[in-house]
């Protein structure tokens, strides 16, 4: 199914659906529809079976989806069967809230790595974690099989730690940094860029202003 | 227009381009083509055909944007012509690194009120901000006219800070607690949920891995 192309609009939805089912399979619901899982998460009945049906037909016509079944085929097509082991890559306050985000465990992801090259912050403890320089980051990605890392460096120096992560065999990179990396086609990368999200909220905002 | 419907995730990538934009209208550069964005953002040119084409026509055939006019006209649809005072709730690890990101300001967003109800957390200073206490809420709203609000409070607080928020006169807010908010149909919401953007990475390594 490599060919398969999936939306990552749909990929996003499966992660809010598998959450949504993980809070209702704690409630002890067994069965649930198309339309309860739109409520539950806000999305479209019409959106929410097209989305599933991506992975083939696993409702039954007229009782639903069995609430496990369902969970446990989005937690495998969502790669969170297994836990990740995650590096973290800057240690500053947004590295530090990171590795002290427990959402990421909840959901799989371990942070076993914290680094930075600035030697006020090398040998700080965050959590359990003490901060590493750089030079580390090759050695402990291997130890660990991190296959995941996460650059909240400036973005001065995210180009450079991208290399390392990649040289040291990191195959997916979250990238906070406001810059856009160069990495070879094997690797992953995603950007979250924190100002977007409030730019599409002014959008909605300037809209009801001045009518636009 | 205040029918139209614009996809988010247009709104998304006019973000993008308006950020290509500056970078390029800085370089000097008077006219842009389409597919100049396209290669630029990382966009295919359809899209960015298509994306535009929904504020009207304002490219010359042949000839291209004039970089100045476009970027302008997309940072008005994205209300980014006036600057934006916002709050934050939540002095933890989050709303520090949140308060000290230089990528707000430069987008034309001045934070002007960090509040904690920790009493260990209140009165630190973050930058030039003093932390105050969530009472402070109301007045800081009112006195600096603020729209948005940024909730980095603990998922078992949100709630709480979004009725806080809500009821001092905040329009938007941009969630980052794992949860979702019940807030009335004029305020506008948008959640930023870490783990998903983890997933989307998993998602593509397990398919990699297992073929899936």
């Amino acid at each position: 199914m490599k060919a398969l192309k999936i939306p990552e609009a749909t990929i996003t939805r499966l992660s809010v659906y598998s959450r949504f089912l993980e809070a209702i399979d704690k409630k002890g619901i067994v069965t649930i529809s198309s339309g309860e899982i739109a409520e539950g998460t806000g999305v479209s009945p019409a959106q929410v079976r097209k989305d599933l049906a991506y992975f083939g037909e696993f409702g039954t016509r007229g009782v639903g989806y069995n609430v496990k079944d369902l969970l446990k085929h989005t937690l495998k097509i969502l790669g969170l069967t297994n836990r990740w082991s995650v590096v973290v890559v800057g240690a500053g306050n947004l590295g530090s809230a990171l590795v002290s985000y427990r959402g990421f465990r909840q959901r799989g992801f371990d942070i076993v790595g914290v680094f930075d090259n600035d030697l006020t912050k090398i040998g700080k403890k965050l959590l359990d974690l003490e901060v590493l320089g750089t030079e580390e980051i090759p050695r402990v990605v291997k130890e660990h099989n991190v296959k995941m890392g996460v650059i909240t460096a400036p973005a001065s120096a995210a180009q450079d730690v991208a290399n390392i992560l990649v040289k040291s065999g990191v195959k997916a990179i979250l990238n906070f940094a406001p810059t856009v990396l160069n990495v070879p086609d094997h690797v992953h990368v995603r950007n979250i860029d924190l100002s977007t999200k409030l730019e599409i909220l002014t959008f909605h905002l300037g809209m009801e202003n001045d009518g636009y």
